[in-house]
């Protein structure tokens, strides 16, 4: 039984979305992937295989959520106790749980040394930061339109932002000449490049710390884009995702602490997203976030929510996690800890070979400078390096034009996603890649 | 600390989607449920409340989850065994567990009785059949186009399929001169008027077992309807959410057996939707499927499931309760001969006083004739009707013209989510109110 299907049949009609290929999945950042899957490493079994340095997941901390799971067996499960079995399963109210979105809030506060307040019941649940700014995206801009949005940025934007809404990125673009933070030049030249081609600028998005350039957004650069945002009467989205993946608290200043500090007028312009894919390294449980200031972004969100909303089941062990003060403050600290470690043991082992990375402070991945190794400083000398990299060094590392970098020569190479060990073989198939390179 | 918001400043423009009205949450059908909230019946505080009729909730079977969860920890827990915790909070491949999907297939066909056959390599996973329904609408139609669906059809299609779409819904007009089923002439009809305003026509959507009729699709017009798509070059939607609702599974033909029984050519135009949100009562857990005989839309529903995956968490758990067939056979058997039980409660109790339903098999609800008691035969009858019985018998129910019945006087029934007891307190609520009626 079954159908023996004929594709080779003249095919029915699919949808434009359908045909189109805005999802990047052709770009090198997937085809790294790609080689990785075919040839993954392995300590014992392939030690000449791929290691993945493409992938920005955070292992370093899981055994702490272990802990908290073999403690709190009621997290998982459902006790006698409210809510049981029954009313967890039937919980589809696309506001979330009460629980859920109170300990997110709060969350969101401690991540942020308390310096800024969130509110619950502004609190959005998404299946993910993908569908979040998605989300927004729909909410904010109609088709044909743009957003602005700083290079380098992540690849999967040119998918998220535009593949079903219809609109379209228009990119700021950053150099390392001043760390590559956004300037007010360049974001006036991203709005005239829009205007020049009649395109609507519905909004700014950033990344705050950045992917790929894993660093904090200066506060002066942030009140620059709350003034330019003002001034054209556009939005601003801050995708804070890495957030709790600050090395140090004090470095990170989110847009909501300045709207605070201002008592700025026009709040109801500016939206954050978040997740705990990064923070708290669950990728899978697809928890993600929209916090808006706008009570109609609010609404809408939330009734758009219904085609994304996370399972009420994950929804109550993340509630009993996060809203233990204990856990997450010894969770947030130690995480913390050893991400900055991890971060010294990549940056000083590619030092220790003259390779220069940004000055990072965040995130899971750090910005390295290969243009020096260049043949020509273009892009296609970019993924010529990046092609020996991958089959001959066997690194899966994303090559910077993936992410819209103007200069060449710049990668973005992810250490939380595997051991110590693995990250101390990597350093040393760079290292021997140096040295051959030096004696070419 | 905190945000004064001042929302009277001039608001910043958002999208057309966002000012748009199309989720339809001004219809009766949510009306309804605002007057339950704030007044909803209970047994001993609130015996004088509102019973809520309007919610297709399965509540007859949790006993055999909750039974289930209970010998079986491993499925809410992540023993020493593989996938631990960390494998699971980290997977976040848009295939879905393999495990998982695999269930999904093989529960799929228990629910035909093994008539057909499902490929786990098909089966794309998405947060609900909420998901599903767009997701599909985006794949198959471009914006401007339309799909034709039999009326009545589930309120929520007039939000799913066109919101974030802006494709179009052109009614397919049934009526009970024929028991509600779809003839050719309607759907000649409905595919001409689509012509008439130059609009394209991408397919025809499907829900069988019908919400809101609780009756299966007859075989021949399953078949007149695979010929009709066949013929005009468009797309068949079947959304078969409520197929392990129906009482006796021989009374259910799913498009799938068709298509096995033919051997029939074109199958790449047929696409399943279905959830465990309605079988298993799980709506909170959000598990839908696309399945397509259609490899260009498997690929691509795949990755647009990026927007609306399942939490890993939750395809765990149920990876491990559908793939115990023990469990399920007796799950099946048993959730339908409950369901069939209350049906029977309801409608005996409606006939002894003189209200007649279509004859119904499937399902969650009646589809409940009180044509007779309309003062004008007309929408606005029916409607005063409904608030009649909404405000004074205190009864949620949901009027056909919500579900865009061409003819007055239809309403929807729930009868699963509530005990006997209250159904009972139902039924002598409307023989109340057919005596006074009979006086006036």
């Amino acid at each position: 039984m079954g159908i023996k299907i004929e594709q080779e049949q003249p095919s029915v009609e699919l949808s434009r979305i359908a045909v189109s290929e805005t999802h990047g999945e052709h770009s090198p950042y997937f085809a790294g992937w790609k080689a990785y899957d075919e040839n993954p490493y392995d300590e014992l079994t392939n030690s000449s295989g791929v290691i993945q340095m493409g992938l920005a997941e955070n292992q370093v901390s899981f055994d702490l959520l272990e802990k908290y799971l073999e403690e709190h067996s009621e997290a998982s499960t459902w006790g006698k106790g409210a809510p049981g079995f029954r009313e967890n399963a039937l919980f589809q109210d696309y506001h979330g749980l009460k629980s859920f979105r109170t300990a997110m809030a709060s969350f969101m506060e401690q991540i942020r040394g308390g310096r800024a307040k969130f509110d619950p019941d502004r609190v959005v649940l998404t299946a993910g930061a993908t569908a979040a700014n998605e989300l927004l995206t729909f909410i904010l801009a109609n088709p044909g339109d743009a957003l602005l949005v700083p290079t380098p940025y992540y690849p999967g934007f040119d998918r998220d932002l535009r593949w079903r809404t219809g609109v379209n990125i228009v990119p700021i673009h950053c150099d390392s000449s001043n760390n590559f933070q956004i300037t007010p030049q360049a974001l006036e030249a991203a709005y005239k490049e829009a205007e020049a081609k009649n395109t609507k600028v519905r909004g700014v998005l950033i990344t705050n710390p950045s992917n790929p350039l894993g660093a904090t957004i200066q506060r002066t650069v942030l009140e620059e884009l709350l003034d330019f945002v003002t001034r054209k009467n556009i939005q601003l989205v801050s995708d804070e995702i890495y957030s709790g993946s600050v090395f140090s608290s004090s470095e990170f200043v989110s847009v909501a602490e300045i709207l605070e500090a201002r008592q700025y007028k026009n709040a109801e312009r500016v939206h954050i997203v978040y997740s705990l894919s990064k923070d708290l390294g669950l990728p899978g449980f697809r928890v993600g976030t929209i916090y808006s200031y706008n009570d109609k972004v609010v609404t809408t969100a939330r009734r758009m929510s219904s085609f994304t909303l996370i399972s009420s089941q994950t929804q109550h062990l993340l509630a009993s996690m996060l809203s233990d003060k204990k856990f997450t403050e010894n969770y947030i600290e130690t995480n913390r800890q050893r991400l900055k470690k991890r971060y010294q043991m990549i940056i000083e082992g590619l030092e220790s070979v003259g390779i220069e990375c940004l000055k990072g402070n965040a995130g899971l991945f750090c910005w390295m400078n290969l243009s020096p190794l260049l043949e020509k400083q273009t892009r296609e000398g970019e993924l010529e390096l990046w092609n020996v990299i991958l089959h001959e060094v066997k690194l899966n590392i994303s090559p910077g034009s993936s992410c819209h970098c103007s200069e060449p020569g710049w990668f973005r190479v992810c250490f939380a996603n595997m051991s110590e060990q693995t990250l101390e073989v990597a350093l040393e198939r760079i290292r021997n890649f140096m040295e051959r390179m030096k004696k070419e």
